[in-house]
């Protein structure tokens, strides 16, 4: 039947992946730490579908100049333009301007599912992945904003992340935004430029003081020759914003005061000083301080924050196989989006959330535990005689009753094939029932585990066969009890 | 900063559905179930992305003659057409042919999400929806399609339906096969004509032998007056295929020993045959007979199967609130597909497998349990004294620490609103402290399950406001036991 000129390659589309069994469960097990945490702060799941009308992301996109730039669209059979949504946030502030009258306010809410950009791929660089939002919809006090910090504490210790192995930093979009209107950056006329500057103070950790001095300035060569312009600030200037990033001192407290008596020569900037010393008493009091710190470095990169901004970093290293050290860096972050319900409705609708990067922290988590050990499978029943396999069938079934994954060999090849299926399924016994077996009423139970730890201690291979070490033959009866002990041993 | 004139309108696209807190627990605690059902039969997860090419989707479409309708379809910057997923059979053939080496054979696999459909959307009709699908790749004998069929009922036990209350009828294709053969309908040429006929079959249920009587014949027009073409068969031709229907008999046994005498004139049928009786024999063995039912009448809509094939249907009914019954029918079902992975690679791969439809089986589950409680919110703390919310904050976080789910309100509104904040949000109690409470280190605790109890059976306003019901002040160090006091009171 099948026309071999005709076949279709079998390959993933660019930039997407599929995931296997452990990455799915362990993406389950840290999704359920989430949701545990968000639900004992208060907040309701929410889910929403992949597609939101192209004019829905407007402001979320992540070019402006080019609207269609890095979201996955098509043209529904009315016309209108749908796209796959580029993160959990655009969504949400769709749902709350259309549901705002039967919602409670404010509206605490978390969001996970895969979010979708048509970026180039890269190696690590995926089209499609996980998010996993929390938000509270209409409190308009950095009060808000210091229980995301919080909690953004309490997740990351839930999902495995000891204390002292990460970070949360917070900061506040009008300290910025204060200084860039004394050095002439004000204004809608301005608004490309300051997200050139806030761009360039993003890159901070990656390119430095140096790096970004040319990118508030002219602009920088890249290693591979790649320039990217500037935000074309003289020197004066750029001092004025590299002085923010230096302003971090020993306490929360202190670099608090410090933001209000240097960079609050505005009133935006003296807003954005006094809500980060709120915050930080806050943190105090509800004894955080040791892992909420404040730090004039955040900004995010996203145009759309406008006060507190807070960023997830993870601070241990590893070594990787050549020993050099892996930092994981940031899993995630948020701040306040005041103006973003309002682009659907005239009423004013704060709002302050966060977004955890599901990919990053599992990776970063699976560095920790790279020795555990690999999951058991199911138990596997062989099959010696093909026309006896409902006996088989059934031995599988009386594992499972008692609660024991456990399934029958249903391909076509002999015993060899058998147990090295049974291997690659890593499990822990196979159930072995001969005709001989099957008179006496017996079943034999070889031990996998074990069997493979004897293997490596005996040397001469006739020992071996004679020895038929971990390998035990018992009443039918018996099955359970006996299959339960061989699980216990190695559990 | 609102532009009013440019308000965005705040619309879900057509056919797409939000999905609130409590659906959201039903749909996990339901894929939990049947994802421990799959894993006790030794099945292992996998997840592929949204996105496959559009080639790899091939055979899968819904409508062979435009390739590209049904589908949600893009082309990548690099030329070539991707779409989202319109099944998780299609994902699963690709993801074989392109990992066949280093897969277990036989391979177990389930996937759980989304999948996609461009087409018109109506009530209840959405244009996303969750498939939970189990296979086994690479197990060329009916063993696997009767274990698939167990493994179907375990699973609709599994997450709540009673036995008795549903039935897994499974068929042969090869049966029908056989008669088409024998009146004419075999080769490539009539591979239309024969699909028609499966469709005419499918809609048995729905429209009765007469209906399907007109579309195996020259055509059908429903009440709306559209016509749909029949497959042309004459009525001698019409006639054999009905007889089919017509075949079950009270036990499997008896349906398989009638449909070897009567529908196996070919040796397609007499195959087909043969392989229900087998089948019937290893369900009977398993004890699964009162709940796997061979039935000539399924037969299954899509085009690719070749063997068996099988039907979950819910046999339970429930009345409106008019009184009419509702009857939820199908939630699932699957076949062999021998040809699937064979489009990729030259080496013939036989498959087997099955989809729950996760909507359906939710909503008739739903309906059984229409009484149940409202999962219980979040202790809400209220606050009193603005200026003194991180004692609030201390409060909740003090509940948290002791696993119960709490929050410091976050609205700038008063008392009055706070309590209906606290109802909206279903919480079992709220926590008050004012100045006066504070001072002498105390709490007030208000039970809202109680109160609304309370505030039923007292009719007089003034007594009500005197009596206080459900509310009791407690020193602040016994907030936690007496909080956990009262939701034992209602758990």
């Amino acid at each position: 039947m099948t026309r071999r000129a005709d076949l279709t390659p079998a390959r993933l589309p660019r930039g997407f992946a599929d995931r296997g069994a452990a990455e799915l469960k362990a993406v389950r097990e840290m999704a359920d730490a989430i949701r545990e945490t968000y639900e004992l702060w208060g907040f309701e799941g929410l889910e929403t579908p992949a597609f939101e009308y192209t004019d829905a992301l407007g402001k979320f996109l992540p070019d402006q100049d080019r609207p269609n730039a890095g979201v996955f669209s098509l043209q529904d059979d009315d016309e209108q333009w749908m796209s796959l949504r580029y993160d959990l946030t655009a969504p949400l502030a769709r749902f709350v301007a259309e549901n705002f009258q039967r919602l409670p306010k404010p509206y605490r809410t978390y969001r996970f599912g895969p979010v979708f950009r048509n970026e180039k791929p890269g190696p690590g660089r995926f089209r499609q992945f996980l998010q996993f939002d929390a938000d509270i919809v209409g409190a308009p006090n950095v009060t808000a904003d210091a229980e995301m910090c919080m909690m953004m504490a309490d997740t990351l210790e839930a999902v495995g992340v000891k204390r002292g192995d990460y970070v949360i930093k917070v900061n506040n979009r009008k300290i910025l935004d204060g200084v860039m209107e004394a050095i002439g950056l004000g204004g809608d006329e301005n608004a490309g430029r300051r997200l050139t500057v806030l761009r360039a103070i993003d890159k901070f950790d990656r390119l430095g003081a140096d790096g970004v001095r040319a990118l508030l300035g002219a602009g920088r060569k890249d290693e591979s020759g790649d320039f990217t312009k500037g935000a074309g600030l003289d020197e004066d200037a750029a001092g004025r914003v590299l002085a923010i990033l230096g302003a971090k001192a020993p306490t929360n407290r202190e670099t608090a005061s410090r933001l209000s008596g240097e960079f609050a020569s505005t009133p935006t900037g003296a807003e954005g000083a006094a809500e980060l010393s709120q915050m930080a008493e806050l943190i105090e009091a509800a004894d955080y301080a040791d892992r909420v710190s404040v730090d004039p470095s955040v900004v995010r990169g996203l145009e759309y924050y406008t006060g507190p901004v807070f960023e997830a970093e993870l601070t241990f290293e590893i070594a990787d196989e050549d020993g050099r050290p892996i930092q994981f860096g940031s899993v995630g972050g948020g701040g306040r989006y005041d103006g973003l319900v309002g682009r659907f409705m005239a009423e004013n609708v704060p709002a302050t959330g966060f977004s955890i990067g599901m990919s990053r922290l599992l990776a970063a988590l699976a560095a920790l535990k790279k020795d555990e050990a690999k999951a058991p499978g199911p138990v596997v029943v062989l099959v010696l005689d093909r026309d006896r396999i409902g006996d088989s069938m059934a031995l599988a079934s009386r594992l499972r009753a008692a609660g024991i994954a456990a399934e029958c060999y249903l391909g076509g090849s002999g015993m060899k094939a058998q147990m090295k299926y049974a291997d690659r399924r890593n499990a822990p016994c196979v159930v072995i029932q001969g005709s001989d077996e099957r008179e006496k009423g017996e079943v034999t139970l070889k031990d996998l585990v074990e069997g493979a730890k004897a293997a490596q201690a005996i040397a001469d291979r006739a020992e071996w066969t004679e020895s038929r070490p971990a390998q035990v033959t018992v009443p039918e009866a018996d099955l359970v009890p006996q299959v339960q002990a061989i699980l216990a041993r190695h559990a």
